[in-house]
């Protein structure tokens, strides 16, 4: 049963939960935000569904409350952080603005953060810098969850990618694994029985499938194009680890739980770039022409990333978010 | 029918045609080693077999053989060139260069360069900085030639990625396209009578096909990964085109043939990085233990992107490069 929880009321017991959980106030109310935000704006898996899991992994020890990141080198443009531990969300939102403030002074500006924890939704960080006139770039790397191309056991992570660019007021932002369905997503078509929409892992024969249950069954998630998304997740691992000087997907799995993450956050200033008067025509013509894109079927509308957040923030604006009511409960009950 | 040829004597012809193409001698050598190198290294769709094309393409006016790139702006540690259309494979070369050096002052530099031509083989600026000891990110917009996810025309350019990290003397490099399979590549299955290992994309029916010739019918070829490589190719044109202040993919395709495309060069040192000596044991770290992937079929060696390129140069170089001759008969002839 789905219950509706206005954005207010979510972030304060989110807020709630955190000061009890040993964060100051003002870091509560930071990432209550985040996780309301994401909520608010339609990602329920990394939002009011994941809260419980962060809260435990709070509780656990894994992410530290207090803990706030620390400078290891700079070299101008590039800096290398320490995330001691800290929550996700509140270091990767530091190491975001942290680029943008070196992407003012330079064009550009690298954060690496190595040490530091799951930063839930990577378009979260895409939608700040974006909304604040950034262009963005970053990823994380994660525990081993998808095998390599051509294997059967975990030995890459699906490594988020997020690309995001100002838009108006709002942003166009790409938020993508590198696996090409989610666990979480298989289970849900599991356990309503659906196929999958297209071929999403394969069999235990070796052959492609859209059944969810089969692939549960041999854990061989499909990387994104095949082979391509199996390279791109190694070399994103490789690059998060050597520029942050952090652990790889290899040592976090090696550990009891997944910490310890590392991450880059790239900016680009388009402040003073001298093609500045022209950006959002530019992007304005790029998206109406793809929008024109003639469908495949009759119907279809040709979306482009990010698109449908503004709709969703401001349905679930009006309706309030909703959220299953068992979640809800437990939430209350924290 | 296929001769054999030696990088030196393919490297002499093309220096020879370029010369007589209006290339400077320096230019014409620097710009003959990359189709030379690009051929020794595997990569005969982007080196010899794409030779006679850029000539033309120089003949016809849209490579200029004189040009150099100009500074248009800098900010810092990321500058916007003008391409001024000349030869792409060379100006992509210089603008590799110049973000290494930016690199080297600030840690990471980011060149943006629009009106500048095809680059050929995305991976040779890949392996040149990071044999320098850079890791390396890079694309180019193309012009359209792949539907957006749920289309049917051509709006988005399959527009190939490139990221690329040192290793020993060598590199890992990987360098892929948007679409799974190029057009040239689902020609010369078509040609061979052969399927796709893989779903490659839409028959008519609307249906996910591994028959080469049946997605040649439709044109819509399949985006990496399904929606998700839609939208990297759009957010790749998006930036690309207004980081250089260079034409969008929907403005090139409005030309009577593909120039004056918009490139991003990205490259980040490691020479002063807080871990600089664990980079190397951390690299190796990381490939040894995708390499000990559980095969999903007995025989299947796990490779990562790059490690073929090392054993065909060595291949090549012992043998001679493996050309068609009619193609090399074509280029002796120019």
């Amino acid at each position: 049963m789905t219950i509706s929880v206005t954005f207010k009321n979510m972030k304060s017991e989110f807020v709630r939960i955190l000061t009890n959980s040993g964060f100051t106030e003002s870091k509560a109310d930071q990432c209550a935000d985040i996780f309301a935000l994401n909520s608010l704006e339609g990602v329920y898996s990394h939002g009011v569904n994941r809260f419980p899991r962060f809260v435990m992994n709070v509780k656990n020890g894994y992410v530290k409350p207090d803990a706030a990141p620390a400078l290891i080198k700079s070299l101008g443009s590039l800096e290398q952080w320490n995330g001691n531990l800290g929550p996700g969300p509140l270091n990767a939102l530091f190491a975001t603005e942290r680029a943008m403030e070196l992407a003012s002074l330079n064009g550009v500006g690298l954060v690496a953060m190595g040490n530091t924890n799951h930063w839930m939704r990577g378009g979260t960080y895409g939608w700040k810098a974006a909304r604040k006139g950034f262009s963005f770039l970053g990823w994380t790397n994660t525990e081993a969850n998808m095998p390599a191309w051509g294997a059967k056991d975990f030995r890459l992570g699906n490594n988020p990618l997020v690309f995001a660019v100002p838009y108006g007021n709002e942003a166009i932002v790409l938020d993508f694994a590198m696996s090409q369905f989610s666990y979480g997503k298989l289970e849900i078509y599991q356990l309503e029985g659906k196929q999958l929409p297209y071929p999403g892992g394969f069999n235990k024969k070796g052959n492609l499938t859209t059944c969810p249950g089969e692939i549960i069954e041999t854990r061989r998630a499909l990387p994104i194009g095949y082979w391509k998304g199996s390279g791109l997740s190694l070399l994103l691992d490789i690059l998060a680890s050597i520029v942050s000087g952090g652990l790889s997907t290899f040592e976090i799995s090696q550990k009891e739980a997944e910490y310890s993450l590392s991450q880059v956050f790239i900016a680009i200033s388009l402040e003073n770039l001298s093609n500045r008067e022209h950006i959002e025509t530019t992007v304005h013509d790029i998206l109406k022409n793809f929008k024109e894109s003639d469908p495949a079927e009759s119907g279809i509308e040709i979306r482009f990333p990010g698109e449908n957040v503004v709709k969703v923030r401001e349905d679930n604006t009006k309706n309030g978010i909703p959220v299953n009511k068992t979640v809800w409960e437990t939430i209350l009950a924290l």
